[in-house]
């Protein structure tokens, strides 16, 4: 059987968890499973269409000379070739699809006869461009590199061939030969945008072939020192993680997917070599981004001129670049962390990221794509078909396909229950015993969330109890309660199972306002609205006849939550009352400013209807003002 | 004696106004003539051993082959030299200063080296990039012609010396010989960066040659059909202008110095011209500008990422760009709009932005400048001795020098009083007759303006009445009540003067707070402070012990102001009570995000003095976070 888990850490000493096979868990809800048929159907086909029609696969066919012509478009498009084969090869797990087997094939046929003899492999460095390669660390060689093996280790464990992993050997070898400490004859190098890293260490796990984690040690040691000049001339160090050793990091800095894509491949690299060192930055960097650098959406990036991070608590809602790939990124790190870590406040932003600025991402019919997911708009921001640094659609693409292998973990005796969706579990303990689950629920519109135990013995049961749930959840085994004590995040049942058992996680959903602190002065005297991992929003188009920008939520302000199958592919959507002061409805237009005066408070005010849709959402309706962070009355 | 007046309209037909010479008045004040005697001494000086310690001076030694070597820096670079020029210039104008005259001699001696023999003139297109001349309209050659221009103009009208303006009119000559209509066997071609249009009607002014108005005219007339290309690769037509035609424009947008300065030139043009559509074009973008595109201290340029506008309303105040060249290029702007219509609500703007972000943009030691002027920040943004890009010092030096200038006009029998400084000016009304007034004033701190009329004679005195005056305001000659009629921003006293008779105006100047347009999301809840044209922030250093950004103001708190003339430089200073909620002081740093509740809210609270001083003086003490826009409670 396929065994293809999103990081394998089941020989990794320093991680507390194994991932499981992304097909050892089918996805039978409405939510997950649509959108993963979504992508089998809609997304990948219109990708690979879009790749073809925008020269990226005539890119390989020029480099490989079975094409005459030159290379159109940015020097990372190869990429975007790779990061679909990533995706279509986590959809082909475990599953038989001879017509995404074909599209695959094919693609990886192109990039194969694309390779140099050496390995080499990057179709915008050929011909009279040859002589240029690896001489700006800018120009992602080995951040296509990466995303190659990526694809390569998913095609490799998702079907069992290796047709692309061979080629990515190859690459990664001339990479690992070439570039090393000068000592070894070789000479400096690290790529300005991370990605290599992570890839090299699956590389490692599949190939047992040590040399690759001795590369990506490497690579991390080599930065901080301000020797990969500047990005396109512009950006200083800090924009790709070149101003500060890994080791002494304190905060996110620079561009967001850059920082972390790295701490993806520092986090492999610790779960393989267990550097104390390593892990305190991560921490830190963890900390330093849920406290003070981190959008509400689990976006991250607060400014457009570098795509990143800007000082603490710097939070602009409408120009929040919170790029797509960024919240992939988090949800990436997040990934490994809890591996390493197993504590629940990494499972927690997961979903956080994923249900709010990943899914946000991509539009309700699959066609469309957001780059950045700010959290205010006018209603001019859109999302595009394609762009042309189209980073970000296979990068969900990629997610979606994966999904099913990030709800259960495994260790010693246990299964860990992160992620909440209605699906068919076949799991394997690490001492080889098989335990089945069904999970029965309707998150995250409800949060009552049923376990069958299909298979009998003893091991223990580890939920995750969210951050975000308030008092009054209950956990109960065939309907007695068990030990609620929530340790790093987990609820624990440690029995004897019967096949048949039932749990019963039971996790409240009311409608929650949440603030943020008041350092981020841009959310001062404003509340957003949760219910479970949800983020909402209120858009123009639910609200016609009033300018949803002039609202005001009273803190008495009765919430309420009820699903409508028939909006947005069927949400919970969020209902109350807002207020509109008619000293707002009183400016005319003819000022920007004006004198405040006892008459321009709030005294006299209308009472209007607040319909909020959830913000992953948005933009799939009539344009209009969006807004997440409301004033309070 | 020397006439010179900062854009010549003594002659133009469309222009209600005349300007009247720099030194037609002498500032008196504290106030402005300070800092014009702080431009003279270090300011000036300053910037002088920055162009040469930067190496501008040496690329013209390099380029007229006085000197080996290679150019360095950005190819603009010229143009600080120009600028440098002009400031001195006016600084020169009916002064006796040998020393100053020594400098601009020698600078210009280097320029006049440095020209070509057929006129060209840019110290980065030599040597090898010679070839490279005209062949990327976004190099600035152009540009840099521009500030050439105005700086010859300057220092003609300043000096009579013809040494600077026979190379600008030579560079001129070249520039409209070969760019214009192909079917006069000529060149399409117009600058990236607008500049050159506002120099050349000066020059035509100058010089009464005709030709280089129909040069400004073609300038305009071919921008606006995206001819122009992309800026290095990465703007649209927009950034620089070329979207739509300008007659056509409906709204300002781009780089905003690009976009005000091309304004700038299309007013002089119309002062000439009179056609219609380029005022209704000037005019809806204005009503843009005032109505939905700037900050309240005048800035303009909402986005980092292009140095410009964004979308309507999109006035962030922390990552505010608000470059100090486009408060200049608004004060500039509104300056020409003023002489050609004679509306109050130009003086009122050029009011607005030079109090609070041209005069922002120096420390009040005159030694550093601030490139943008954002209105919130945690205490990182410092002013700096100089930038790579180091447009903004110059700018700030020519404001200082030409001040003078613009505070009185002159029409068919009447004086405009424009701007309130403590001055003496002795003016030429268009017939011929001399009006001599004092101003006696402590503007801008009170709000008492006294003009004491030194020539009998029949005139009117048209006195601008602020649009930020309430109610309570007096006008009165020699103490009997006038006419307080006040028409498109101005009284009018017409009658008979005798020498020695007193115009007492009395502008009540209350603290105010002044809240924005709610579609401008950032500032809902909020108040600034103003008191008469001064745009009031509170900062961290006077407020030990607390966060500012925890400060919340009660609608009721009583705010008053009383002049400290030991704090940056004497100012009046406004005190208050603010309150901190307890609940805000009880954020322990572990969180981001939490649950709002009622007891969230600012139930209970401290109370703590709030002292704010004005928004020009900020980050000339210790760092830490600074606010205009204070939260209401």
């Amino acid at each position: 059987m396929t065994c293809a888990p999103v990081v394998d850490t089941s020989r990794s000493p320093f991680a507390k968890l194994r991932a499981v096979s992304v097909n050892a868990v089918i996805l039978t809800d409405h939510f997950w499973a649509g959108r993963r048929q979504l992508n089998r159907e809609v997304i990948i086909p219109g990708q690979a269409r879009l790749c073809e029609a925008t020269g990226r696969v005539d890119n390989l066919r020029v480099a490989s000379g079975r094409k005459a012509g030159h290379f159109v478009g940015w020097f990372f498009n190869d990429s975007d070739i790779y990061k679909l084969l990533e995706a279509a090869s986590w959809q082909l797990a475990g599953s038989n699809d001879p017509e995404l087997n074909a599209l695959v094939d094919g693609l990886i046929d192109e990039v194969a006869a694309a390779q140099q003899p050496d390995g080499y492999l990057n179709s915008y460095f050929m011909g009279e461009r040859a002589e240029r390669r690896w001489t700006n660390f800018d120009y992602h060689e080995m951040y296509c590199a990466g995303h190659l093996i990526q694809a390569a280790v998913a095609h490799f464990r998702a079907t069992g061939k290796r047709s692309l992993l061979d080629v990515a050997i190859r690459f990664a070898d001339h990479i690992c030969a070439r570039f090393g400490a000068e000592d070894q004859g070789k000479v400096f190098g690290t790529d300005g945008h991370p990605e290599i890293e992570m890839a090299l260490v699956e590389l490692d796990r599949v190939t047992g072939d040590r040399k690759y984690l001795d590369q990506v040690k490497y690579f991390i040691d080599v930065r901080g020192y301000g020797k990969l000049g500047r990005a396109f001339g512009r950006f200083e160090s800090s924009y790709h993680q070149d101003r500060v050793p890994f080791r002494e990091m304190t905060r996110l800095e620079g561009h967001s997917v850059r920082a972390v894509y790295l701490n993806c491949g520092a986090a492999d690299l610790y779960a393989e070599t267990g550097e104390p060192a390593l892990h305190e930055a991560l921490e830190r960097m963890w900390s330093s981004m849920t406290t003070r650098q981190m959008y509400i959406n689990g976006g991250l990036g607060s400014r457009y001129e570098n795509e990143g991070f800007g000082t603490d608590y710097e939070l602009p809602p409408g120009r929040a670049h919170t790029e797509t790939c960024a919240s992939v990124a988090n949800f990436m790190w997040n990934w490994r962390m809890l591996l390493i870590d197993a504590d629940g406040r990494y499972g927690d932003l997961m979903e956080l990221a994923l249900y709010n600025s990943v899914l946000s991402g991509i539009s309700l019919d699959g066609t469309a794509y957001f780059y950045q997911n700010p959290l205010l708009d006018d209603g001019a921001h859109r999302r595009q078909q394609w762009f042309p640094v189209a980073c970000c659609p296979a990068n969900v693409s990629r997610t979606l396909a994966s999904l099913p292998g990030y709800l259960y973990t495994v260790s010693d005796n246990a299964v860990w229950l992160h992620h909440f969706a209605r699906s068919q579990a076949n799991l394997t303990l690490p001492d080889g015993r098989a335990v089945s689950l069904i999970q029965e629920t309707e998150y995250p519109w409800d949060g009552k969330v049923t376990i069958m135990v299909g298979t009998a013995g003893n091991f223990a049961m580890k939920m995750r109890i969210p951050g975000w749930v308030g008092a009054g959840w209950t956990l109960t085994v065939s309907g007695a309660p068990v030990d609620q004590a929530v340790v790093r995040g987990y609820a624990t049942i440690s029995r004897e199972w019967s096949a048949g058992d039932r749990i019963e996680l039971h996790l409240p959903m009311p409608v929650e306002r949440i603030e943020s602190h008041p350092f981020a002065v841009d959310n001062q005297n404003r509340v957003a609205l949760m219910r479970g991992p949800i983020l909402y929003c209120i858009e123009a188009v639910d609200h016609p006849g009033v300018d949803v920008r002039l609202f005001a939520l009273p803190d008495q302000a009765a919430l309420t939550a009820d699903f409508d199958p028939d909006l947005v592919g069927g949400v919970s959507v969020v209902h109350g009352e807002a207020i509109i002061s008619d000293a707002d409805l009183a400016w005319d237009g003819k000022a920007l400013y004006r004198r405040y005066t006892t008459a321009s408070a709030a005294a006299s005010f209308k009472r209007t209807p607040l319909k909020a849709i959830p913000y992953f959402a948005w933009a799939n309706r009539d344009p209009g003002p969006m807004m997440v962070w409301l004033r309070r009355a």
